[in-house]
């Protein structure tokens, strides 16, 4: 196959550039477009009341006809997520391995429903064409089974993107990484290399899951009460090594937590989490029943979830499951930044109760998913490049990124630090950024998907600080005007009215004042005076509270 | 002195238990109170629009009369922010140290005034009566000079507080920590130990400020733009050692922040910031006129708060400076628990830009100013007290502490784990809890002081999160009742209206239906139609959206 030269390679990043999350990446050639992905973001705090955060994925919808497909790299909520929202408006075929798929299968079941016919199985090592690139899964590993990177071969060259991975010589599963196969394409020439860039500020080497079930082990021997450990559902192989030990000590196992519960369904259903003996599995509400010293709890709430099950567990609202004075509580995982203050709590609650928590620091309980620097370069050296692009990063993790690149030879011009709709175009010697597509954010609300924007937002944001003054009047339609009824105030989140009785009183003869003379003008522009109002009741209330509640006039005419 | 054998010394957290911040701690023996610092805490994120928290001192107001005085620990806010807020309530005598005193005054210019004649400086090894207790500080190391701990002789016994510190053992200003004085009162006898809790859960021991200087100097020798370093503006040693370090290479300093300015002042005024020529200051407002490679910014920011001066510089935001690409930005501090994305936005816009970021990951531009286990252990060892009583610290901190006295030989009994408002009595021989006295925390917001309370604060949660519906109608007063005018719907953070034109349509149509069945019965109770309203059209607009705005019906009557 001879290198089309004048066509281009474009790679557009919809999501996961720029951030950590919600991630979308696009490869597109001539009429062939292959996507990759399409996850959601948890939203941060200014986004008040918003649940998900999904890519802006119009550029694939004004370009249906031409998807040819798109492909999972793993089972996680940032890799699949946002499929429910996203596949239904492109009716595409998707692939991905058996695990991928039946998380996205187990998600579809939830929302939207997707047709069967255009999910496929996919296995590594075995090509599928689509449109111009033959797309080649390979395995990587990660924090859960079956994870994948594609290789995607087109006619200007073969662009490897890793997905998410860190280089486990020792997984669980003994599905070990595809190293060969990547030095293998190493040598036929790759073009261009997408890395997961998330841990390109962390030097070394991470550490082996393998390590993490040797620890639990030793803490469960200490145990003397319940055990009970949190941790991310998606994390099977950590589940199934803490089902492991709980088997050799003779304790049985209940899983707590709606996603644990899922999860642990669908990987036993699929036979990626092995039970010796199916009778290890308790419900809950046997739980009651069993003595402390016979029992491991694997419970969401790792991250401090007001509404998760270790959560309610620390503040004594869960129904079935008492914390006691001696339980070990195992928090394996870190807090995803942002989630600190929040897991805090829950530790605190449960040294309250007089549990003893176990955490990270004591003892290698969590282990990163993602490479460090030096696993970036082993897979930088294997697969030999002309072009290097992070993805699956903020600003920091891709000039981290680049940094190690640099170290490597290649200069910041054989680097492209994306941005959400970046178009990248390759060809065989040389890479340039193109004009770039749509793309950003969509917020899902409840119901709503997209409706929520920066104008809702801020008013949020206004209402959350300082409430909100509601001013209301009834007024003649017609001449003469006059106040027939009011002015009234009613406050929420502002302050306690009822013990700010002056403070009203003087409210409402700025407004009557404002609505008198306007009129004594004898000329009744209603958006006027509203906007009169909002001033000067602002300005009063400013004065004596130092705050800016949301004004809200409402006048009545009749 | 001989004991005596029926009183009793209480010990009373007001703050600074089960949390860190708003520390206040009260010492009382028959009619003499004596009361340690006064200090602010930072809002929790669901603390909606609440500017600052203080601890409530109801209990120190009700027994004023019996107040000897109030002595300062060090300048942190966390010490002293809250004083401005308590002591006019309480017009009795203050004791600190000159730096710790002239913050306490810089913060009283700010707000309300207190009487010069009230203020004392004190110093370390002199000895002060107040009531029945002989209070003496001594000298601690900690992250802002002139730190003290204090030592309250009274009649039952020696009681020592730590205040907060670590044991460095080269401190910048060369004032070591006084521990030869806290072996001899071990010597003597000590009854009980307060002792700072913070960094109970760290092994091992700090790392000195001094260590500190050297890193910074080697970064700023590597420099070639401009250096900008943020930090807490307290920590006058890490500044002195920065000005020391920018001295050395012929860079001028300029210093940007309101508090880090107040700061600087205060400290340079009071001699505790020497500078070796005074021409090394500049103003921002010659910045623009000086060369990249000759400037040092010092500056306020470091936790990434939005309104500081470095996220206004990384936002490109801020009048004076500008960072340029190439520029270095020295991160000299932690994130606080809690800050840890606003931190890392900031980084990510200065990475944006082009400027080299150091954190503490890359080399030790930061150390805390807490003791550490070994060093908490020193302290017990030397002070031999008879009973512990950890302080500043979260119950995870608290219950870290225990364990250490454990190690050191102390059983339960000997360890008080205190709440806010706990009252532990200390005879000679024993310490017991005894009845709890009233405590929490007073919320500030704007001028309001307290009157922001539960409910104000779950109607800006639930206005955060879905908005608000007003609802208006006029309905005539007396029969037959009609309504003359609506009803109308006006929302702000719910949706966005314009675009929800059936939603709007259905919301109406709902309201109307709920008023036309009241009018149909003819008997108008407001209360009951308010009541109908929010049902009726909530469950419409949950059914619609998935959403729960607040709901505000105004019926306007003539």
């Amino acid at each position: 196959m001879l290198p089309d030269k004048t066509s281009k390679l474009s790679v557009i990043p919809l999501g996961g550039t720029g951030e950590i999350g919600k991630n979308l990446l696009v490869f597109e050639y001539e009429d062939s477009i292959v996507v990759i992905d399409g996850g959601v973001k948890f939203p941060d705090d200014e986004l008040l009341g918003i649940d998900l955060v999904i890519p802006d994925s119009s550029y694939l919808e004004k370009n249906r006809e031409r998807i040819k497909g798109l492909f999972i790299t793993h089972g996680h909520e940032d890799h699949i997520g946002g499929l429910p929202f996203i596949l239904p408006k492109l009716n595409i075929p998707i692939y991905g391995t058996k695990l991928a798929l039946g998380l996205v299968q187990a998600k579809f079941q939830e929302r939207a429903a997707y047709p069967e016919s255009l999910m496929h199985i996919l296995e590594p090592g075995k090509p599928i064409q689509a449109g111009a690139f033959e797309v080649e899964a390979f395995r990587v590993t990660h924090s859960i089974p079956d994870a994948v990177g594609y290789s995607l071969h087109s006619p200007v060259g073969r662009v490897i993107y890793t997905g998410d991975f860190k280089v486990d010589y020792t997984p669980i599963d003994g599905q070990d990484m595809e190293l060969g196969k990547l030095a293998a394409w190493g040598q036929e020439g790759v073009l261009a290399l997408l890395c997961d860039s998330t841990n390109a500020e962390r030097p070394g080497v991470t550490v082996s899951e393998m390590v993490v079930g040797k620890t639990l082990r030793e803490w469960f021997e200490r145990a003397e009460g319940k055990i009970i450990m949190a941790s991310f559902a998606s994390n099977i192989h950590r589940i199934q090594q803490a089902i492991d030990a709980a088997a050799d000590i003779g304790r049985k196992v209940c899983v707590v937590g709606r996603s644990m519960e899922n999860v642990v369904r669908t990987a036993t259903e699929l036979g990626y989490l092995k039970l010796r003996d199916e009778s290890i599995l308790v419900p809950s509400s046997e739980v009651a029943n069993l003595p402390s010293e016979k029992l491991l709890v694997l419970t969401t709430g790792s991250q401090g979830e007001p509404l998760a099950a270790l959560t309610r567990m620390a503040t004594r609202t869960h129904r079935q499951i008492n914390v006691l004075p001696g339980d070990m509580v195992i928090m394996a995982a870190t807090p995803i930044p942002g989630n600190e203050k929040l897991v805090g709590k829950t530790i605190n609650h449960l040294y309250q109760i007089g549990a003893e928590v176990v955490t990270k620091d004591m003892g290698q309980v969590h282990v990163s998913g993602h490479a460090n620097q030096e696993e970036i370069k082993l897979v930088i050296r294997l697969t030999q490049p002309r072009f290097l692009i992070p993805h699956h990063g903020e600003i920091r993790h891709q000039v981290g990124f680049k940094r190690i690149g640099n170290s490597l030879g290649y200069t910041d011009q054989d680097i492209a630090i994306t941005q959400l709709g970046s178009r990248v175009e390759l060809s065989t010697d040389r890479m340039e950024f193109g004009e770039p597509v749509e793309a950003g954010s969509v917020y899902i609300d409840g119901l709503g998907i997209g409706d929520v924007g920066q104008i809702v937002l801020r008013d949020r944001q206004q209402l959350a600080q300082d409430g909100v003054v509601v001013v209301v009047a009834a007024i003649s339609k017609a001449k003469p005007y006059r106040i027939l009824s009011g002015p009234d105030i009613i406050s929420r989140g502002f302050t306690f009215m009822k013990e700010a009785e002056t403070l009203v009183d003087g409210a409402k003869a700025e407004v009557l004042n404002t609505l008198e003379r306007q009129i004594q003008k004898d000329q009744m522009e209603w958006g006027v005076i509203k906007a009169n109002i909002r001033d000067s009741l602002g300005k009063y209330l400013w004065d004596k509270t130092r705050r800016r509640p949301m004004i809200l006039p409402v006048l009545l005419t009749h």
